[in-house]
């Protein structure tokens, strides 16, 4: 087996952190945020627990990184999200200074990167964040796909009782 | 004098709260969220006090609207701000499922809903957004004139004394 990257080593925190909100009934969604090699903050998608709509994994890490560095500026950080961000996180990540995003998944529903909206790409903001996705895309992927199809069984269930 | 349509009075409102925003030195932008013709939630950007990126008046209004409801969809609730809504905040409004949004002046520099992406336009999202601009516009946008104008004459007398 080769080495991980460091790219893949993060992504795998975000993994990590996505399989948390599985276990709590949260859409699998996990982040971590790096600067000079070290995981600063991590989160997952919390909507439905503390019932905000807000509650976006990237918002949390966000929220968690400002505290962290007493900073709104979030120089020279990277962000590992297992989900290409909506329209809001995108835009968040530009308000925050983010360095450069790395996600796993496309989100064809409401993604804000690449398939709704290309807010990376508009060169109007005062701060430009780098991106790159598709890193474990596949296992960002499942992810989801597990999470919705265990709900729709759970739900069949539900109804048959 | 007319009266107040009830658009113009829940801007005055909204008013009221940038207003608080330059009290303690922060850009002029003032929320309030209405559902059933009463105010739920009202706020003000809080960025440099809080230190987080993700402060501003929309979002602390939709937490807190939010809280009180007890739920992250915000049926039947309409948003008023000073401010045309950034590309974090349009994303926001879809996400809480906001009815109406209304504002007042434009944003050129980062506007979501006109001026630099028209976020609220989207048919692809699940949910949409009704929005009318241009309520108070000249009051809202003196607002947002002279802070800039103090913040600038403040510096130069900071660095002549």
């Amino acid at each position: 087996m080769s080495a991980l990257t460091e790219k893949e080593y993060f992504m795998l925190e975000a993994i990590k952190e996505a399989k948390k909100a599985i276990e709590v009934s949260e859409i699998p969604v996990g982040v971590v945020i790096v600067k000079d090699g070290e995981i600063i903050a991590r989160a997952h998608n919390m909507r439905e627990k503390t019932q905000n709509a807000t509650h976006h994994a990237e918002i949390l890490a966000i929220n968690e990184a400002c505290e962290k560095l007493n900073s709104w500026r979030l120089n020279d950080c990277d962000m590992y999200v297992t989900l290409e961000p909506c329209v809001m996180c995108a835009g968040a990540l530009i308000l925050a200074r983010i360095r450069k995003l790395y996600y796993g998944a496309k989100d064809e529903r409401f993604g804000g990167v690449e398939s709704i909206f290309r807010i990376l790409d508009s060169d109007k903001f005062n701060h430009k964040v780098e991106y790159e996705g598709g890193i474990f895309e596949e296992e960002c992927r499942n992810l989801m796909i597990s999470f919705f199809q265990n709900l729709r069984n759970k739900k069949k269930i539900d109804k048959s009782e």
